[in-house]
């Protein structure tokens, strides 16, 4: 898709921020970042094609050098059309489709619009052009509000029936503390930072001093950002620590049966949280779940993101040709 | 490999057991089953040919008629040239290389010799011959001694590095009941016959009324087979219940894991035990699974194996062209 010097452009769409870059023969020449507005679904839509066109400037180029769009998105998407439903956490998303492919187009000079599942195109990003490029199995796992995963297992990223790649719903303590989906005991429940923060909230109130949510409202946040659980974790804040503690664990156990069971090459560790607690969480993970390898001689290699926060919408690019 | 009438031959090795078909136009016309020699290697290469020689004349056929053998082994196969290390279990294969697949093609009118790992042929079979023929994507679990497994992904047979399939080392309670590989709270610690057997006799020690043992005795057994688990479990043995109950628990727990992790559309659970307690012990399995899969709605489809123990026979003629 596209000459060699035309550009592609590529959108992470999520609840509180869209993230756009264009790419040119592969290489990022703009970005852009907006907060998602809460106005609804047509607002939504202005803010991502108005988020391109700032990338586009940034990039030095203009919109008739676009030749296509990749979007990754939470939500269901109808592949034939590129629209998404239920996606409860961008506003105007959440019900019936939204024709987001043809809205896009039509509001970017007719650029082909690819759509895609937000975990996805971020573990095709990291997988193309980030860390995982010297690999044709590996598992990526973004630790953020939420636990997402996907795999590349025999260089082409696996489907299933279009579900695959749930780790954060590892079952790692069967009956244990809830997770966000209504189930317990999962990878997220423990990894998750939503999780993480209410766990911490129950902790407080039964008494246990911590010193997050003052750090919370030092940085004039009204949740536990990844940030926040950083400074708490240098403060030595006996309740943060425990709470990564068990994020380590938990992820240790569940990429373990990810690996024993694919004998996987590599693991890639992203996300909000993964990325800001960054290498000395990995490899934390990694110490975690090599005793419980089944061939613990041959661990796969546990990795940071190299894209960070753009590995979403450097694979959105990647999967319109960028 | 062979034209359209020519035979192929298939073996499954075990420590206990050799046992053989040999397939026309993809059907079974002749089969055996021998014990395996506790001699050493060279018994156990001549009872592998002895068995299948065996085949060929219950087929009504001959040797000059055989156009290649598969053969499914445990241990470290080495691919270039069909030889086996390793192999604990099996008398003389638990040292060095022997060179399974040049011994038996000289033994055997120099027909081709095809050799795989024990679970992955009868992963093989299943998924070819038996009940995975409408699938492209399935894990084929064998509860027997121990519990192994085997992944059909996108149609190609998943090997990773050579590991993958370890479902039976899965974490279904870190920290949990010892697992046969020197690990705790495995798949296996709860539904290998073997650690069945070593928690049954624990509990014993401890107090606990059983049948269990009595039974074996009646059946001229020196250890818990399936049959004798089976008999237990009609005869109300409380102990005997409770070990499967915790193995149709852990079951659950791993498939669903498993299940969320690849969107797979089938399961096939199979081996000595699964084979033996049949579809009510499966349909117990999909029912533990079933509340732990995050798509709840759309599960995998929970099969007993078609083919019975001789899953991995088939599987290795299959591999071999049959």
């Amino acid at each position: 898709m596209g000459g060699r010097d035309s550009l592609v452009g590529g959108v992470d769409l999520g609840g509180t921020k869209i993230q756009t870059v264009v790419l040119k023969n592969h290489q990022v020449v703009g970005s852009s970042r907006v907060e998602t507005p809460q106005t609804g679904a047509d607002a939504v839509l202005a803010a991502i094609a108005g988020s391109v066109r700032t990338s586009l400037e940034v990039a030095g180029d203009s919109l008739s050098d676009l030749a296509a769009i990749g979007v990754g998105t939470p939500g269901t998407i109808d592949e034939s059309n590129g629209s998404v439903s239920n996606s409860p956490n961008v506003p105007g998303f959440d019900a019936g489709p939204v024709p987001l492919a043809e809205e896009l187009s039509n509001a970017l000079g007719g650029a082909d619009v690819r759509v895609d599942n937000d975990v996805r195109v971020a573990v095709r990003g990291e997988w193309k052009r980030g860390a995982g490029r010297l690999y044709r199995d590996l598992l990526g796992v973004f630790v953020g509000t939420g636990v997402g995963g996907g795999l590349v297992l025999d260089g082409n990223l696996r489907l299933g029936r279009g579900a695959a790649g749930e780790i954060g719903h590892t079952i790692v303590k069967d009956g244990g503390r809830h997770c966000g989906c209504g189930k317990e005991g999962h990878l997220e429940s423990y990894a998750g930072r939503a999780r993480i923060e209410a766990t911490a909230r129950k902790w407080q109130a039964e008494g246990r001093k911590t010193r997050l949510f003052q750090i919370m409202e030092k940085k004039g946040r009204d949740r536990l950002t990844s940030g926040v659980i950083a400074e708490a974790l240098t403060e030595h804040d006996q309740v943060a620590i425990e709470l990564i503690d068990e994020a380590v664990w938990a992820l240790g156990i569940a990429l373990a049966n990810a690996a024993n069971l694919l004998d996987l090459e590599a693991v890639i560790i992203g996300g909000g949280l993964g990325d800001r607690l960054g290498k000395p969480f990995v490899d934390r993970v990694a110490e975690a779940a090599g005793p419980r390898l089944h061939v613990p001689e041959r661990p796969p290699t546990f990795l940071t993101t190299e894209l960070g926060d753009l590995s979403g919408a450097v694979g959105a690019a990647v999967l319109a040709g960028g």
